[in-house]
């Protein structure tokens, strides 16, 4: 008789199997969903992964400075990119969230998905120690790292935005508030950039104005360059 | 015959010797001094730290938020504090600087002292692994942690001061910026924190101005909290 351990599939795909399962369960557990939720995990797991990918970048990129690695870093690390790689581990199908996220989408979200993220490689860590952690953002990171194209990666996404649609002699794109909630420090900005001519446009979310704009940009430019890879565009 | 191994006595205060000496002493060579210089290392040492104090802080505070921690965390790897650290260990007296950093008084430059003992954990990291960073970041900071008031570390220093001055029916304080160096994003301002009544100042630098006035706050209150330690001032 074989035993089904919790999210199975995501440990394998992890290459982890954790002492402590209760520990998978929580970094799976959104706050809209129970009071042991996931977002105290999410801070130990940014710690060390942020750790992680700048030691990597360090020995990858012996001639940077550090405020070169530091703009690189915030590439890999960026809710967009954490979005994409907790998607290609199916981390969404393995939410506990509550009925109103449920509702909503929000195993798709893509603030729900690199905090959860985060928080599965935190308990990573308190579980398996720091070579458990070491081990698996290796796996995650190593391949995206070793292909990067650095200059594409710092320059902030506003500006590669900015190029891709100047490139094809198309309007600046429009950001918008949508929403703004809470109080500061912790508050938080929803807004959306647009791109008017291809009718495409993006939303997401950020601790300042700033941060959620540079989001929703990338997250726009990476819809443009799925949409059209080469150089001509339908206007719309 | 004894051979005396660079900066052993920092070594020792640090309880690690290092296998290879040269990270030791890339990391105490600032950039005025020399292109083979600490910021690289750094990077890597403020990952590492950042990592290890939310670990330590995540199993200490288990009923605090995610924000709360964050918040606690800023107090601990703040410049000033990072300072404090250094300066006991008399990091100071090893760092190499060029000869202007070395005139103005470089070694006793928060900023300076705050960069070098990052770039100290970093070297340790690199050098020793994981274990001796942990072993040398826990024995620097577990006491503090235990010691801490979390409520007063996790208010921001400007409300501190703020808090401060008016227990004690004093105005508000002065935040001037001084200089304003290099372009945007590596833009360092220099500003000052002053009591007027008191006449009492102090100076940071930081890379916004908010964040060289929190600096600068911070560094006041403690003057502050030297020179009167009970409810009592007099005014100059």
């Amino acid at each position: 008789m074989s035993v089904v351990l919790p999210a199975e599939r995501l440990q394998k795909a992890l290459g982890y199997i954790f002492s402590e399962p209760r520990l998978l369960k929580q970094a799976l557990t959104h706050r809209s969903h129970s009071s042991t939720h996931n977002e105290r995990l999410e801070f130990v797991g940014d710690g060390i992964l942020n750790a992680l990918v700048a030691r990597r970048l360090y020995h990858t990129f012996p001639q940077f400075s550090e405020g070169d690695l530091s703009r690189l870093r915030a590439h890999f690390v960026r809710q967009d990119s954490l979005a994409i790689i907790a998607t290609e581990l199916q981390l969404g199908d393995y939410l506990s969230l509550g009925e109103g996220e449920l509702k909503s989408g929000g195993h798709r979200r893509p603030s729900i998905l690199a905090d959860a993220l985060e928080a599965v490689l935190g308990a990573i860590w308190l579980d398996g120690g720091f070579e458990s952690a070491a081990t698996v953002v290796e796996q995650l990171f190593a391949a995206r790292i070793a292909e990067v194209n650095p200059e594409d990666a710092m320059k902030d996404a506003k500006t590669s935005l900015q190029e891709w649609l100047q490139a094809r002699k198309l309007s600046l794109p429009q950001y918008d508030v949508l929403r703004q909630m809470g109080e500061s420090p912790d508050q938080i900005f929803e807004v959306s950039c647009t791109c008017v001519e291809l009718k495409m446009a993006s939303k997401a979310e950020g601790t300042s104005r700033r941060a959620a704009e540079q989001e929703a940009a990338g997250s726009l430019l990476k819809q443009l360059r799925l949409q059209y890879p080469g150089k001509k565009v339908v206007k719309k």
